[in-house]
């Protein structure tokens, strides 16, 4: 496939740009550049001033910002079909974290300003934006309650489930993304406390993990491990309409 | 003052509603109403069907959802000038946490159809919007990273520095919003681990806390002691173009 094809592909399937048409479309497309970066390579470092946002075609992408001391905070770690760096433009094109990939991927570059002038006059597109915002807070708030009340084990194994088809009865088998260590910062633990909180997991649930591989027989112990220690229930309902996750 | 002159000023004041010119500011004014809540009282429930949504004229009011076994996570607890169960629309009109006044407060009750319609229509009410979901991301992110890098005596830290005026050399002297526990729960701290983690930064800063009253001679050293672990610096950006906090 040309790289043209690749990002008019890519940019159609998009929530952000499903509700416009194949002028917008093209537009966009026009201006954006496909590109591949090597793992560990910087996209654009907090507080740079931003120009450009990005969408995933392939790979992973871990978004985190440093204290003065250099403690690194992992915001996020995305895969393939998901938008960052566009939020700069309501905060003075200042992007509000750092990009790297965490192995090597190939992105599509769009110029900011193209979508600053679409959100002037283009309500539909507005609107979709509002919607992918309202998405990402919900994930936020579930994060957030999560650390509050879930402990370490019951939110490693929520990690796991939101990775999983989440049908209940069913045996669960799948591949970590990442390592673990990343997966660990990921939710904000140290490598200690993910290991004995792994320990204990296995313990609770009958989980195994070989490798990258985790296996369990029903996946409803786990359902009733960690989703105890949670507002909503399972199956998990902002899911539902991700073709991706975590 | 006058129901209609209390509604009309606290809307008029409001960043949602800045740019929205005289026609469109009546509109929002006429059909809302101004109502009274006391102590402890629920304003509507997790996962209740949305109808309206709200602003707080005086009073704080809690933001939370429950787990099955009735374990709280506070989302945010919020001071006047603030808006809440606006978001409703972007997830089929149900509100995705309950309301509780803290204490007895005066709210305006707005109809939501009344911001959909506006949406389609009126893009600079919608571009006020994304602003505000983007400053909300921004600050769910902060606690976020916090919740990852820093300790339970920091995070009280950046709790008292973001009540703050924010002068560096200043002596430091606020009063707590709410009581200790409500603060040890918007925070996600059980209450003895609270009263642990004051103790260690009362040592560490040099601060004094008598019932809700908080002194300390000199702002540095709680900034020395709890903006090591933040990627942000002192002052808090975000909290600029703020009236009130936390």
């Amino acid at each position: 496939m040309s790289d043209a094809d690749i990002i008019h592909n890519t940019i159609k399937r998009l929530a952000l740009f499903a509700s416009c048409d194949d002028r917008t479309i093209s537009r966009f497309c026009e201006q954006s550049t496909l590109l591949s970066i090597d793992k560990g390579q910087n996209l654009f470092v907090h507080e740079e001033k931003a120009t450009r946002f990005f969408v995933i075609v392939k790979g992973w992408v871990k978004l985190f910002r440093e204290t003065l001391d250099g403690t690194q905070a992992i915001i996020d770690i995305l895969p393939e079909n998901n938008v960052f760096g566009e939020t700069s433009i309501f905060q003075d094109d200042i992007y509000d974290y750092s990009a790297e990939a965490i192995e090597t991927a190939q992105l599509i570059s769009i110029p900011l300003y193209l979508l600053k002038s679409e959100i002037d006059t283009n309500s539909k597109l507005t609107t979709a934006l509002l919607y992918e915002m309202a998405k990402t807070r919900r994930q936020q708030d579930r994060e957030l309650e999560h650390k509050n009340i879930q402990n370490a084990p019951q939110r490693i194994g929520c990690f796991l489930l939101r990775l999983s088809p989440q049908k209940m009865g069913e045996p669960l088998k799948i591949h970590l993304p990442y390592d673990k260590n990343l997966v660990a910062a990921r939710l904000g633990m140290q490598p200690e406390t993910f290991s004995r909180a792994l320990t204990k997991l296995k313990q609770e649930t009958g989980l195994e993990i070989k490798g990258s591989t985790v296996n369990l027989d029903n996946i409803n112990t786990l359902v009733g491990f960690s989703c105890a220690a949670c507002s909503s229930e399972f199956p998990c309902k902002d899911l539902k309409d991700k073709k991706t996750c975590c």
